[in-house]
């Protein structure tokens, strides 16, 4: 059923064709029958709250910048996440950024910054996780703030940074092999924690999964975690909650 | 180090018989040297925004019933999950209720509930973790909102929940199974979303492992993932969420 | 959005308040806003092809009583799965049958039987399984033929079951500890074969997972693979099949 | 026992040298003992309803494309799966033709076709699965119906083909991540659903495990699952259940 | 084909209705296409070389009991493996007799025992499961040694068993917890070597999967590895090979 | 090769029977031959630096007392772990102690303690683990302090315990669920570091696995990790470690 | 102690400097002292039955080849197995054979062999598994004979071979995928089966687990398994029996 | 709370500005409030024992390089392991060493070694790692003995080696496959054990966590177990060991 059976429909009801009762009924299982109108989502936006996003890993360097030019045109914004510098080099976006470290590439991503998202991070190594999270979380929106290799086995330094825990609306906190900066932040701060583990490590830290569990397990109560090197998922829900924060 | 010698050091500047510099080297090791005046953890709560509860699961009764007492003294609030009906009996406490489904008990939770949680679950097994979820987070503070039996068999069940979705200010999806029921909801809402697996379903559900891992990959982004049935986790985030929300 | 609000809508539209451009404007979104209506799910067997069923397992004697009851009353057919005696005996359903072997429990299944499902399990241990997915196929309208014990170790056996194979529309293999049987039969004929792993074995059967890893890498092209022990699903699919084969 | 000595047997009976008792009890054993004629196995197709398919995965160039001109010389039609460019610009065969989204080489597949069978898949990253299975259902007679990108984050887009889903005779769905499509879909119809995880995802997708345990745990009770990323698998069995539903 | 038909062809190709050639070509697919005739195994032991045990696990104690009569009167030996003492208790074979530690119950196994089995067991608690293979291969005609706690902790001890090493044909190793044994006696001998791992231990010992795995990579090469606990399956196939060696 | 046999080969060298060479060659190979003189281990504790001690989970009340009372005969000193109060309630050793925490027996464990073991523990369910290594340590010799409840999440009082990390010798730190405190202490101190994983969690704790991998993967390099609540494990190692720095 | 000392030993007991109490007693606790003149291992062969094989995987080529070279010098025999072409280029052995199929070098493996060794394998792609176990028993001198392409699909190619299976000593049955040969193969035969798992297989093969945990689960007593893709232990392992068998 | 501003606490306090109560209150939440000053760790090695190390596996050379040189212009003295060739070329360094087997590089590691860490590896292919914590533990101090090639089915190797345990301190064990040895060693020797399972091996060795959880699973109580491949960790717990025992 579409747009224009829908119309002759409410015709036939202007013009006393068709009863209400028996339009009613038929608008009642539309959802169920036909929705083809819907199929281009123009809404995704406003309804998920986050834009369609480029995810450019084992995809062909040519098809992303496509998708990516398309995308741009019509939104005038654009995020890609795992690009290579290959694919920055074929786009044809004059205000495209590349950020080599978390292998993002931006555009048009605004200027007004909202709220305080804290990303903290473990290790060197996590870094680049860590940068995708803020690269995101900016884009989306959100002022963005970056302490990195603060891990466990230096606590003091993590100490260090209490002025920016207590600064911020909401954490992400990055760690790979065992995990455990996330359940040590937690124990100093009032703040919704994201953690995101990473595939740092190597014999028992299994791709990441010891670090996911660990995170799962905190004793800290409430730790939202995500899965393992998704720094973009981290930076979606810190927007979402630094947003809900700084109305 | 404790309070008395810090004291003292701090008479012995004013007295003059320390330097400045020499009373500065001292302080600077403190906290790595001797911090034993901190072992009485009063702060708990305005560190963490979570006061301390006590999780019954696996501890005998009567050391139940004696850490609750105590903490009830203390803080004049009390919150127990995986009790039992025996716990209960044996509390001295006057106005503790016992919520059968979520086997909790909470007591003196205040009548002031701010913004709005909204907490879904899939299939009639999975409503005990919801209801730990719902007690936690109205125990903390929130009003809450509870929607059960909206699995993704019967979509359109769901869909008849939006204007529910459209009100809250979060929105905890419980799960078990395949746990789809979280993509499906985010989906159709800008809102936080918060997965919680539950150990529901036999053979390759692997005691909640699969919801969790189905939860932790799906294709909306940003959604944040719990422990395996950790419903009072679930609830404790929601309710620091929904507070930023509400202020 | 309400049958009430809907109405009035329409009304609108044929007294001339609204135009039909504004009034499909509004009925585009109609679904995703609000389906209240929709809740009660009375034509779930129309849109699914089963009935809804009752799963015992986990839940306490008198809920499982008291839903069965009520749906009884409803549909006038039952089926419940992983029932005990007592369920049995509680019931106050005149025709009721208790299958000891499948622990199920039909009632009013129906004389007429269409086409030919052949339900084929590898060791004595398996039987339980079996038998669950015959009273099921039975019960959704199916003829069923059962040859139990006609495992691997003994191929010939299975070999004298050829004029079976033939007779069927479609074949269910139940198989635990290596799982081989749904290969072997694959092997013999060009029915549909629907496999299910049981949890019968120790050590490395793991519960099952090594006979459904086993099935899932059949060198016969094309086997239908059901979770560990769910009898009940192959039941329901072989129907499904049968039924588009014996029209 | 070679056809020879069979003959000779028989020649025993016609002279009356061996009695027919004696006669039966040596031909009892007969295909226990000896079978060696049988060897060339030129029934297959007859037997399991799929004719042989050359599988090209870890095998080398040359001997894929020896392996199938032999086949074509002997049947006049070839179904290679998993092949690269380089073989199909190896073979000799003139009506062959590549396919290159799902890499399957066809020749000779025939005109008509029947039934219906529709292939749904969720992601972009999906559709080499589910283009193989609609390679393999077309190429063994099947008519194939295709619609990808309709995963449960955009619901809407999957109910404006309630159409497709209610001309289909059997539906496959592909699905990776955490693999919830199939779930949906059977909430939908009531059709014999073969679901077929991907290997797409990171992390707790663990290769496609997540979304296998996820479909063989469906709350939708009967949904046939194929081994990861198994679009042949689905494409034999969903024209075995369309060929029966045809006839 | 039945026997009658059988019968019958035979007649014809006698009486001259039915040419050798014909004949032979209905004969040619005979065990495929009807063996019902062979439905009554008679001849396991014969084709196997073992005959059926009775495995008790999981099954009614009554259940147990009635095979365990049936197969005596049929076979005048019996063998049943972990059997409880109230199965013994039960059975109304005289000469039947319970192995505590083993639970197993032999009857009528024979006095003339061939060869050599040598069994050694590392921990004290893998007692019983050597004890099993013990009794298994005693019962089934074999000469067995059993030496008992030579864990590799204490390595010296199993070098004063080296005589024993010596005079044996087939060398069972039972043993948990890291499954090291095997590896040092293999180091020792040049006799065939049956491991056997057992499911004692706690943690990462993994119910027995751990020492499997060890023993599967011991550095020893052609060690014959045994499910988990399956005493009963190393007593046959030493068994087996020492029968071969004694010939 | 007995003693007996030894000495007569002595013999034969001292009477000239038998050249020095021979000689020489025939002892080459003695302990690969025969060995049976050393079956009893009378100097276990001298070679491997730990008495035997009594496991008594899985084994029978019985027994467990029998094998206890037979070894404190012989060495007037005896630990049992894992022992319930039936056990100590049976056994006739007058100055036997129950503890109950850790459920192991002591008797006669000296009263000179040497050196300075250290244990933290991080939850109090893990206590039981840590009082387990505890009154081993104790028991071997070695002197002990405890500190429980030092958690990440509370990291403060960790600090609070810089003095007895700086008086220690050695450390084991327990820990369940995510595992971090092993980390964070390995922060503070340069003393060698035991870290025990307990079982204590639920969901993906799996069973104490995520913590222990969490251990091995620490960014703390040289933690020494033993098995899944192997407390007495860890007191043995303790001791080793202590003696030697103490001596 | 070294040759030396105990030269001196023997002298003293000669000239009666040393009682052979005393010399007893010294040598008694000779191989746990000092055994270094042992350290050249020239009797493995002897020992173990199995003479140094090369192991070239992971190996560099050019040690390979030196290893290999020694190795023949010293034993004028050769196997290599998992070897490069570019191995056996570099060779300066004379007699050395290259085996494609299983990437194994032998030389002067020995005209005489003894006994009979069966080796069934599934698929074509575990050929190279089953080729290995060929080369290895040959060269250690067993005869033997290779059935390839005998899965249980096609279960009537198996029963042609029953004549080779009555013949043979000992069997090795190599399968990957679902691993269900060698239960089809240990109902059809009394001898000793070596069962040997593949990696050959996708998805939920798991690189070879679920074959060789079918295999562990035959519901066949007594079949010996394997590593995975150990064809070479096999051989070894198969070689030993039929020497026992055929002495 | 920097240094300026506790030293203008202390002025104040001095001054008599600040009462000493109010000046307690202030220091006592100091190091939680602000600790921006302990950001650069210069004391890592006091605190820890262990100078900071380069791991550069997956980082780039050139950073590799950069992070060494700053390092070694700092503290004189260098470790980097996992580190390749092009590293080592490119290092300014004068006496850098470059050590091939363990892939690890060194400079001014300093010539007074103490005590004595025995190294012992089971197969050629462990002797990377074994090279890897042999390095390590030089270069932090501590005076190392190597024997490699001494694997449980050679055990009269192992044997000869009785001398060089009784002589040293601490033994590290590095093992493969199985991961037995450690075992073994343990049943020798009173001395703490440090066993380091690598991931050598194939199929069920599942790289490393067999041998790891063997080791784990030990019979011989409290050896400390490092993570797979972990040479680096057993050098530091060795030399941490060492230290304590040569004191």
């Amino acid at each position: 059923m579409d747009e224009l059976r829908i119309k002759e429909l409410l015709e036939s009801v202007r013009s006393g064709k068709l009863t209400i009762e028996n339009a009613f009924s038929k608008l009642k299982h539309l959802p169920f029958e036909d929705l083809s109108f819907a199929k281009i989502d123009h809404h995704r936006q406003i309804r998920q709250g986050i834009p369609e996003v480029v995810f450019a890993e084992g995809k062909k360097t040519e098809d992303v910048i496509a998708i990516a030019n398309a995308l741009y045109d019509k939104s005038k914004k654009l995020l890609i996440t795992k690009a290579s510098k290959e694919i920055f080099d074929g786009l044809l976006i004059k205000d495209a950024v590349y950020h080599p470290l978390s292998r993002t590439i931006t555009a048009n991503s605004g200027k007004k910054k909202k709220g305080h998202v804290l990303i903290l991070s473990a290790g060197t190594s996590d870094i680049s996780v860590a940068e995708e999270a803020a690269v995101t979380a900016s884009f989306l929106g959100s002022k963005v703030e970056t302490v990195f290799d603060v891990g466990v086995a230096g606590i003091h330094r993590l100490m260090g940074s209490q002025k920016s825990l207590n600064a911020s609306k909401v954490i992400i906190v990055v760690a790979g092999m065992e995990g455990a900066l996330p359940s040590v932040v937690g124990g100093l701060t009032d703040r919704p924690i994201i953690a995101v583990p990473t595939s740092i490590g190597y014999g028992t830290s299994l791709g990441g999964l010891t670090a996911l569990f660990a995170m799962l397990n905190s004793c800290v109560p409430g730790i939202a975690v995500m899965n393992i090197d998704n720094g973009f998922g981290a930076g979606c829900l810190a927007h979402k909650i630094n947003l809900l924060a700084s109305k």
